[in-house]
């Protein structure tokens, strides 16, 4: 059980555009986290299952900068349990006012060998993260500490994040586009069709930078295009 | 243990404008259900308990029409275990797109004796609701099945709802300004302090219809102001 | 061709969260006109086929006052060639900071026969517009004229309305919950299921208002439910 | 000088939509305060001099409740200074999370002669003063205390209310459609061209409702429009 | 007939700040998009007259995969049609939940030689976009395909895109603060004007950045600001 | 009086992250300056006193583009005036659409010696202004010149910038997570204790990178913790 490592690999060279599409096909259409972006445009492509964390609004009399010191705080508990390999997707209710996390937890996250971190909400010491070259995504860099506006209540329970329905164990796919879910039960055979549908892409992309047109190619109705396709493949190796 | 019935009583007498005052002097800001109207002018002031549910994104694939003839539902789940004298609180995520409940599940809940529903989303049938005279508190109007939009998935845990921390068991009080949440351990207090702050409003409110200014009467930084007070509750017997 | 008075009555005798549920079954998920209300709590339900107004943002020297002198004005056009019996249904951008229309076109919409009017803009005058007895759905009320910010561009061509596809000639339903959109080529079998639908919904709120649970009733997994629901139908002749 | 009587009765017997349409002709397309609504539908039309409130956000530490003690408190102060015939406008920077002012000192307000009280923010008690007869425009309802969230700040500069430009002595007039704000050296000719348009705007809606079509009728390019305008003029007495 | 060669080159060397201004000063407002960004801020100033593509809802029985293998399907057309030196200007109804196109496609318009595209929804496969060095402007990144949102419906009609309005054969500039259009008729004579200004303001910065003040030289009403201008023109050869 | 040479020193060493939890501890929830993000990743720290503007909306009669040729109009006289070491603030209601100044502007702003530039609506000529060196924040870039939306009207009075409270004097301090604002009052302890956190921060983030866990270290309720820093303190000259 769990993610294989093939499909990682497999996932790790696809897009999330690409993987967008094969989902749609499934009738799929919102499983996009929809407003968040990348810290940093080279940090590399993140692929893990999702270890959720839950944030609701802070009451003021239970956020009191003390409450850090309870090792059974969610949010340092959700940094220090998340598995390795696994991403840690928050629920911040789209609110990037105060921060979901910052720089020394993300590291310590990145350290335990986590695949990557979301949240709808945004991290503080933003620069400090983006430097990492560690994945993660949010909507905008927050200063203010998550206590202001933001209470940890709930460690991996199905939660939304922009949007996007996620389930624990649900396969997380970020690239400069953003970040997706893919239903765990979907992972394997999304991998295998958006590694097929990324090798027609490149293949088309690379006719188009030659100056063919799309009409019959793109998408292959023109059976002569899938004849060439077939042909590409064997001399690139695909 | 749970509301007292000379706590709900109180309540009932007082407004949602004073006891969020009240809160205020106790450092709670957020504690008003922000962008929730009553569905009907004339249905009565709401007091009861929090019965939460909280809702997530739908994803396709699991909320086909067929997911209701579970009787685990959450959804339906919720309807039939509010506890009379309580109120169903929803977190719909600030989402009105699409349902949150229609009239025959909130008539249902009436007939239970619960003492009223909130959802940050909309209740389709909202005219049919409205007719009920049962206290109800929504965004907006909203036809669309919650199935297109919102997943039922949890019973009874803390939520947000229209931005305001909810936990399972705080005091929701309702009238014409909104609705709002009141922590479980303060409303007694907040109760007889809204009980003695609605006396001076009502007091000042007749001087002011009067003809009387407002400087040292509200607030009463002229000691004559209290005096006439206390005449008045005398006279008015409150 | 075109709406049957069948199914125009048919449609006329339910409501749009039924209407919702009966287009989700077949896949339809957007298409309720999102954030329009009705202007009056009292106007008659709206049933009709679409006729449809583009607006686009009005540029300045376009949109002087003396466009309304030429008699090929879209807005003005539109208002005098919408078919009896069919509704208007305008793309205002979902921008109601100016008019969509106002009362003497509206009017003029009734008094040709016209089945409704609907903006995702706002109407002025919209306090006259509401004592008209006459279908209108807006999004808020607007006083300034159209020409400060929506210049009409196209009749009867496919829109987005409210977030909704609205196509020439679909069918256009309003009541209390909104107005929703239903493809014309399932206008009757829509209309047919739903009066099938309302009839057991019926039913199953008067079960619940004499004390009835909704599991095994709502949806009716008990097969006692359908037969007391035959019985019910014979009864009440429905 | 200020505000001519004979100004103020034109005024009060015309609409916001007419009179945008008169400002639109000179160039002006931002004077509506935007997403304001009356708080009846049955108060008066309101119509008098702008009187200004501005609000900043409120530093936690400066808008403690004593500080309704201090008579110079501005919220107060502009309450019991704004002059007779005026209408008291606040800038509350379009955020109605928490109240611009409640029912005692709406009330005061009215007592004090004033001619009406608009903000971009929202009124708590608002069922309340919705019932005092006095002209009051809101975005919506708001209980929370404007303490957590606005401090009053200056009084009578000029300001933003809800996107538009008001400066003080500019004439405010509010119908059921909201309310918009006249350039206080152009509040005469406004006046006058409001009511020329009222009454040609009342006969073309007379024979609208007769049956005329607009052609020719609106704006009025047939002769014969002007003609049978003259005629209805006599008749009526307009 | 058409965008003039040398117009076309004034444009490139002007900044859509500059051309604001001047749009301005001819009374328009609203000719900026807004809320769109270049994809790469290395990206060559865009200059080409508007091929337009309209976007409305998408109803997801016209919106299966298989719509592409149709020639005449609106978005693939409009990537083959658009005349080389022309801008792809897609109004995407502002919403960037959906891709309003991808690499692919803009990269095939690029090797047709068109001036670039803008979307005010979002692109997918950003990051391959932004490598080609082809003017493209978008929101956001987007992964989904359009499919899920957007319907391809009408290619080269009058148009809204970031609430401007954009005719077909207007002129839309592109530059790092984002992208404009200007209105056919006006595009020579506002590029003569830029080019001016843009001199004036060359020699505006050059003093700024000397330490000179901005009285008298920006504006220019100190006469021996202009002076100094005239000598700085002969001397800069501008 | 004013900003300390040492405080200011301080401030440059520490991040808007840590400032804002020092403010929080103190009960301040607020002072960040929502939704403004740097215009070069690469720009120095900015540490200033708040100097500020007031804008209003534009009325269209009172911004033609002549007001400029007026020394004491308010944009003009705020870049002239604002002492060195200072940073202009701008209220511009969080409105975008057009621009708070351009390059010339906060150029000569710069040449003046000002510490910084911030508006919560946008500039013009952003890449340019990017490449000053000079720290600026804004919302997004905007081409439009100000008068479209945008009039001056107050030079130094307290403001609401981005829904924070800035009073003029008060300390603004930007990095690349955005920018917030000390009230004056507290820049000295706030500067202390911000530089202090900074240590522990420092010495955290060192041993999570060497893989320590954060439980007992952050915050440090490990007596361990404590005595390990007061050696790495000793070591490093912190």
């Amino acid at each position: 059980m769990g993610l294989k490592a093939e499909t990682r690999e497999k996932l790790r060279s696809v897009s999330t555009a690409t993987v967008s599409t094969a989902l749609y096909k499934r009738g799929f259409r919102i499983q996009m986290i929809q407003g968040v972006q990348p810290l940093s445009p080279d940090q590399p492509t993140m692929v893990g299952e999702a270890f959720t964390l839950r944030y609701m609004p802070a009451r003021e009399d239970l956020n009191k900068l003390d409450v850090f010191r309870d090792h059974g705080h969610p949010q340092r508990k959700a940094i220090e349990e998340c598995p390795p390999g696994m991403v840690l997707v928050m629920d911040s209710r789209k609110d990037a006012r105060a921060a979901s996390a910052g720089a020394i937890l993300v590291t310590r996250l990145m350290k335990r060998g986590a695949a990557g971190v979301v949240t709808d909400g945004g991290f503080r010491d933003s620069a400090e993260i983006a430097r990492l070259g560690f994945p993660a995504y949010h909507q905008r860099p927050s200063a203010p500490t998550n206590l202001t506006l933001h209470q940890a209540i709930d460690i991996n329970v199905p939660i939304g994040c922009g949007d996007a329905p996620v389930f624990p164990g649900d396969v997380v796919l970020g690239d400069s586009d953003g970040a997706l879910v893919i239903p765990a039960h979907l992972a394997d055979e999304i991998a295998d069709e958006a590694v097929e549908m990324t090798a027609y892409e490149d293949f088309v992309t690379e006719r188009v930078q030659g100056g063919r047109g799309i009409f019959g190619l793109y998408p292959p109705t023109d059976p002569q295009s899938l004849q060439d396709f077939a042909t590409w493949r064997k001399k690139s190796g695909r």
